[in-house]
């Protein structure tokens, strides 16, 4: 046991130089994202107001199977990366599992998750075209501070909407953007049709995330040379974010493993997407049979409890519509909910992935989730995010089933970053003022009743 | 140049197994603590009620050179270390500098600095005598954290004394502290006659450190099993810090550099002690002369412009005397500055060091930190703690000297946290609200006139 270190970290020329396309490898590709004006497969060339040419290139590429990456782009991952791939010794045996577990640690950084992968990639893309400037929303602030790291560095400008009761909440993260040069508007705002329409209506709202996506998309689309970008859900995002599976993948046949089992937390999917890629392909080519398997929470599952149907991205209904795993675009989980995974819809190659069945999903209640990453802290010395957390929880799950069984398994998880900044909601669970809350089924068709109908294809 | 890679990590066989004792190579040992009631240099056992045993040998222990890091330890380090030495190459080509500068980064870890290497060999040898609980005090957070993950870890009890002012203000960081299972205290309190006294005195006072190291020294020594716990200016503390200087000097070994420079913040002394520890061995040893350069804040300035003299390691004046640099006991920074390195006095090995001239020191103004700050984030994407960025200063404005000379030296500096907790400063930086404090002559010799008078020794 002792012959496998704690840490695995790939030197640079270990690396990955090039990302992983997922779809490639798929016999069912999703269904196509439809132009919500034509309700006819959006083109390249629908996407360009939006996103620059290479990203609305990759957003729509089914074919391309390995993706150079840029070596700029290397070069900014090598500051920050690679991030090393932990074998959780102590958490093993405190709970005296005979499995073996493995995570990929992307807290490492200032951005404090994942969200910095594909950051640096959409701000070096819209750099390269000869645009100046960006726009994006953020809510718990992750990708905010990500994106305004890469924009520093590119010498980009940058406009965050950030959802109004985040900005007031959390003024640590709006600091640290600011930190990195980045303009900070809290949503709703006054300057954006979007904006002082809804401020008009309800002047004393505190903000959504579909709000800020509505305006950072109308601040883009009307400024010269800008370009809006997001986060997650998005084939481009998945695509980056594979770098956190590629270096797993190298990182375990170094040590001569393979996971049994493959464990990610779901929101958009940005993250779940990123890890699970060369074992999903193994999986996809028969080549190896990993149970994979996406941890989302019980106040909002998309997968578990959601449908499979076209919907729109946003609250605001103006981006195209995506087959997606969702529980309706103005689905809001409960205010009790804590954290992100907040989204209404999943990745639609992970949608599609689920569907055709090489995928499970579990949902786990909150405090359930907490309990895992107080757990965890006081074992590996690292406080998780809430995010993070749900695939602790569904990993300490399965090492607790080996026990019983008396397999010794091999369980990878995704752990994505850090709590500092969720502290709010780690106290309320200290004090036992954390509830679970669980949408009634009459809660779900609320949200269903707003699918898109489109004619031939949705009805 | 791109032979080196960006960062360097040892593998577990790379590192160090021992740390390294200053004084053993030191010709001219530091004066001895003096016992405060006998006025005689302290023996472990004087030490007794308040150190457990083998940390009260290791701070009078002048003549052991390696001391065996215990399994234990080493196995908590493989948690979280080795610490990468980070090659800055963006901030290198952001100054334009022939320089090559290395950072020795501490803060990817869940405390956030260097702390933590103290904390887990206090916590270990006081569980191996069989006590069952330790008490500390805890200003900024970052000790108190520290503590609190390594007590979770051997199930110890740990009561922090936090200051109060810092309790209403950084309750993130007292969550974090309860997150890990310590219990929190805000000082002064009601749980121990210091505090019983301060608050009858003066009932809305926000409290101070030295008033939390009074209730944290009563409270385990009142205690059964019970010990207390210092995070900086302490012998056995720059002992454990030498982890730091040791994994450096390997990485640097292997890729066959030598710094020319070594640069480290100073407050206590704790991160700049372990930092420097190899290289001024090689010093003391006439092996290799380069320069090793403490920063300071201009605010409180101990080494720049304190005194050598005895003087007491509290404001409580309880603890033994220490010969050391120190502006006084009562010194306190005004209150503009922002973040650590506010301790009065100087670890005593530093400061013997100094006074011989094996190291120099500069102070620094803290707008002009906090502008090195943001630079350095910008460009290497962490955002680092104010205490950390005074070294950032100094090793960009020697890079700077570089470029004006063409020399290409080697600089190595010691990044030792991140500033997350720290975004109330860097607000008042952003919005220019900040301003730069230096103590007046008249002010210093205000904390001068109350140093100890000892018969015979300092009159």
């Amino acid at each position: 046991m002792k012959n496998i270190p704690h840490k695995i970290y790939l030197t640079e020329e270990q690396m990955p130089k090039q990302w992983y396309n997922l779809r490639a490898d798929m016999k069912n590709l999703p269904d196509p994202m439809l132009n919500p004006q034509t309700l006819k497969p959006v083109t390249e060339e629908d996407l360009y107001p939006v996103f620059c040419k290479e990203l609305a290139h990759q957003e729509l590429d089914n074919i391309t199977r390995f993706v150079d990456i840029p070596e700029e782009i290397q070069d900014f991952y090598k500051m920050y990366r690679p991030s090393p791939l932990i074998r959780a010794y102590q958490l093993e045996k405190a709970l005296d599992t005979p499995a073996k577990i493995y995570y990929k640690f992307e807290g490492n950084n200032t951005s404090g998750s994942h969200k910095l992968n594909s950051a640096v990639a959409q701000v070096y893309y819209a750099k390269k075209q000869g645009l100046t400037s960006l726009t994006t929303e953020t809510g718990a602030g992750q990708w905010g501070t990500a994106l305004a790291e890469a924009c520093a560095f590119f010498g980009m400008d940058l406009t965050v909407y950030m959802v109004k009761g985040s900005y007031e909440q959390k003024p640590f993260r709006k600091s640290i953007i600011q930190t990195f040069g980045a303009n900070v508007i809290p949503s709703p705002s006054n300057t954006t049709k979007a904006g002082r329409k809804i401020l008009a209506e309800n002047p004393g709202t505190s903000g959504s995330l579909g709000c800020a996506i509505s305006e950072a998309v109308e601040k883009a689309v009307t400024t010269p040379d800008c370009r809006y970008v997001l986060g997650s859900v998005l084939n481009q995002v998945l695509l980056h974010q594979s770098i956190i599976g590629e270096e797993s993948a190298i990182a375990m046949q170094l040590i001569d493993e393979y996971p049994d089992i493959v464990i990610g937390c779901a929101g958009g999917g940005s993250n779940l997407g990123g890890l699970i890629g060369p074992f999903m392909r193994d999986k996809l080519n028969g080549k190896a049979n990993p149970r994979i398997i996406a941890v989302e929470p019980a106040s909002c599952p998309s997968l578990t409890r959601g449908r499979y149907a076209y919907d729109y991205c946003d609250t605001g209904k103006i981006t195209p519509m995506a087959k997606m795993y969702t529980l309706g675009c103005g689905f809001m989980p409960s205010p009790n909910h804590a954290g992100g995974l907040r989204y209404h819809g999943m990745s639609p190659i992970l949608s599609k992935l689920y569907h055709d069945g090489y995928m499970e999903a579990v949902s786990v209640e909150q405090t359930k989730v907490f309990e895992a990453a107080t757990f965890f802290a006081k074992k590996e010395t690292i406080l998780p995010a809430p995010e993070s957390s749900h695939a602790i929880r569904a990993a300490i799950d399965e090492a607790i089933k080996c026990r019983e069984t008396g397999e010794a398994k091999t369980i990878l998880f995704g752990l994505t970053g850090t709590g500092y900044f969720d502290m709010t909601a780690y106290n309320s669970y200290l004090e036992k003022t954390m509830s679970d809350y669980i949408p009634t089924d009459a809660d779900l068709e609320k949200g269903f009743a707003g699918l898109p109908h489109i004619p031939g294809i949705q009805e």
